[in-house]
């Protein structure tokens, strides 16, 4: 098992990585501080996980459940409302902790939930999968969607500890794996060079699910993202630069209707969108570019925008990102492979020739 | 105009208190950080304070407005997805400030309105009724109703400033006047013995709205919240002492369905329960029991909990409670007049036969 922490004084919390820990009892009860327990799941994850913690916990504690429809599309207010009624039913007091078991819709719900019920409980992530390994389960980001937006109703709440048991990664769907590895391989393109070239070296280990490989690179990812949040909890600054190809990704995520394409496929599309303009920028290499390709590519990710969009579209998505401050866009970009930056001073036309190139070659491709 | 600050560190947050003050633009504009402006107000308030409010600011902000319909009942998830709906139709963005002008129930869902869009936006509390200028604008608790409990969705989230015009008391209707006056009785119960004999000389003239008075009676109550909460923020430990007579307030309300008995009124009739339950256990004399029933007797407020309840309900509603530690019911007593402590060491007994009696009195006193 390897150990790291989220550095942010009195809201620092562990991370632990390694395989079978979600069956190891003291990480849980070391993060427990009450006699309350509400696992909040959903009914693809409760079906292979749930009765293991249930048994586990409920020799020291009250254990009741939640679990959620599967799926992006329940994201919303509504069940929010739902894992409300259970807790209060079940008649949850102040210092129950709920536990967040699934992947990254469970884990922002659920970090929500935590965020406000009662006004606030303890709460502990044990992330199913790989993209809520690395990414949204560290960081205290919380929250819902909304028709009008991704994740535009929510709080900044930091989880008691973080669980990563990389056992679960064995049943993941491998769409749903190579969507975890785009945000694998973002952090080795905003603050790590060196992680990039190895990733170049390991991708078909890791695709593989070589347990000390992917151990590794959970681990590192982990740490890149602990590293940032420490710097900047809510999101006033550096902390941006974990959104590289996110606001493309986003634009793409709610033209085509939230799930259609995963997050981590709309991620991967979109930073590769980005190295392109960091490139027409002139701060990356045409070997830069056609590097980053090949690593989404060979993690079996998409690397242009789908078929369905237009520039209209993009511009139109983009325009209510959170990233927009005071009506101009800022973008996330590439001042060189393995150091971002985020900024709004780039030229509209290599913007919006980007975005036209890449779906004209999509075009193309789809003809072919 | 009266000053003072609630410290919280880097939250801290001006108060101002005064006549005519919701048109000094100046007051707003350094609480204002952006160039969007959210008011959230309800169709009562809109009525009377919005186009003042809307003309003001239209000058230097972009200005929108999101009038909820009147009353507790519409203090739910519902509601509060309006608002989030208001603030993405209108492209409100990250630094957007929502303005809460209107009473508790605005003041409540604006402010966790605040907390949770984009993860967090400022906010400034312009609280129009006497029972929000005292207690809820101040001390940074949001949230909504479920149909389970009162207040058990929602986040401890400081506004920007808070705004408190007591030419607004001019068109508060009479019951909601007193409903006010429960908490501002309260504080002087709590943690205020000179006050509250002050508050005995001076009903008459409070209740008549007398300017100076009523500003000074503002004053002390926000002045004893903001000590209160400043050794407390997130209700840890003193800042229950903030709710006498709301643990039995809150079980009367909800047994009766919200909005029945005002707020202020349950509070009230709590207060006596708390207070006949502190002497009772020998902490008051049969004399600190009849002053502070004749001073709520003398803001014309319930003294006696409703007909409809019995011992049964009262005790079924108190459980679920957010003051239930680990299933032990801590309640606020007085150690003397101006003395409140936290605590869930009384006799059964006392606790019921309070009840019990009340309920006799009350019964009687229907019959006669």
């Amino acid at each position: 098992m390897r150990t790291l922490t989220v550095d942010l004084g009195d809201r620092s919390y562990p991370i632990y990585i390694g395989s079978g820990i979600c069956q190891q009892k003291a990480l849980f009860d070391e993060a427990i501080h009450g006699k309350q327990v509400m696992i909040v799941t959903n009914d693809t994850v409760a079906a292979l996980y749930l009765d293991a913690m249930v048994t586990m916990l409920s020799a020291d504690y009250q254990v009741d459940t939640c679990i959620l429809p599967d799926g992006e599309a329940y994201k919303t207010l509504d069940t929010y409302g739902l894992i409300m009624s259970s807790l209060l039913q079940a008649r949850h007091n102040r210092t129950t902790t709920i536990i967040a078991l699934g992947g990254g819709v469970v884990g922002d719900m659920a970090g929500f939930a935590a965020a406000t019920y009662q006004r606030g409980v303890p709460f502990i992530q044990v992330p199913t999968t790989l993209l809520s390994q690395v990414d949204s389960s560290v960081g205290g980001k919380t929250g819902v969607n909304h028709p009008l937006g991704k994740n535009m109703i929510g709080a900044f709440y930091q989880p008691q500890a973080v669980i990563i048991d990389i056992d679960s990664l064995a049943t993941l769907p491998p769409r749903e794996l190579s969507a975890g590895m785009a945000e694998v391989i973002k952090y080795g393109l905003i603050c790590d060079a060196e992680f990039f070239d190895w990733l170049e070296l390991e991708m078909t280990d890791l695709m593989a699910l070589e347990s000390n490989k992917i151990t590794e690179a959970i681990y590192r990812s982990c740490l890149a993202k602990a590293n940032v949040v420490a710097q900047d909890e809510r999101e006033g600054g550096i902390r941006a630069i974990l959104n590289l190809g996110h606001t493309f990704g986003h634009a793409i995520e709610a033209e085509l209707g939230y799930g259609k394409w995963l997050h981590g496929e709309a991620v991967a599309a979109g930073c590769v969108l980005a190295v392109d303009l960091s490139w027409r920028m002139g701060s990356l290499s045409e070997q830069d570019v056609s590097r980053s390709v090949a690593m989404f590519e060979a993690a079996k990710l998409p690397v242009l925008p789908p078929l369905e969009m237009t520039l209209d579209s993009f511009v139109e998505r983009m325009a209510l990102d959170k990233k927009v401050l005071d009506g101009s866009l800022r973008l996330v970009l590439l001042a060189s492979l393995g150091d971002a930056m985020v900024t709004s001073d780039f030229p509209i036309d290599a913007f919006e020739a980007c975005i036209v190139d890449a779906l004209e070659v999509g075009k193309q491709a789809s003809l072919a």
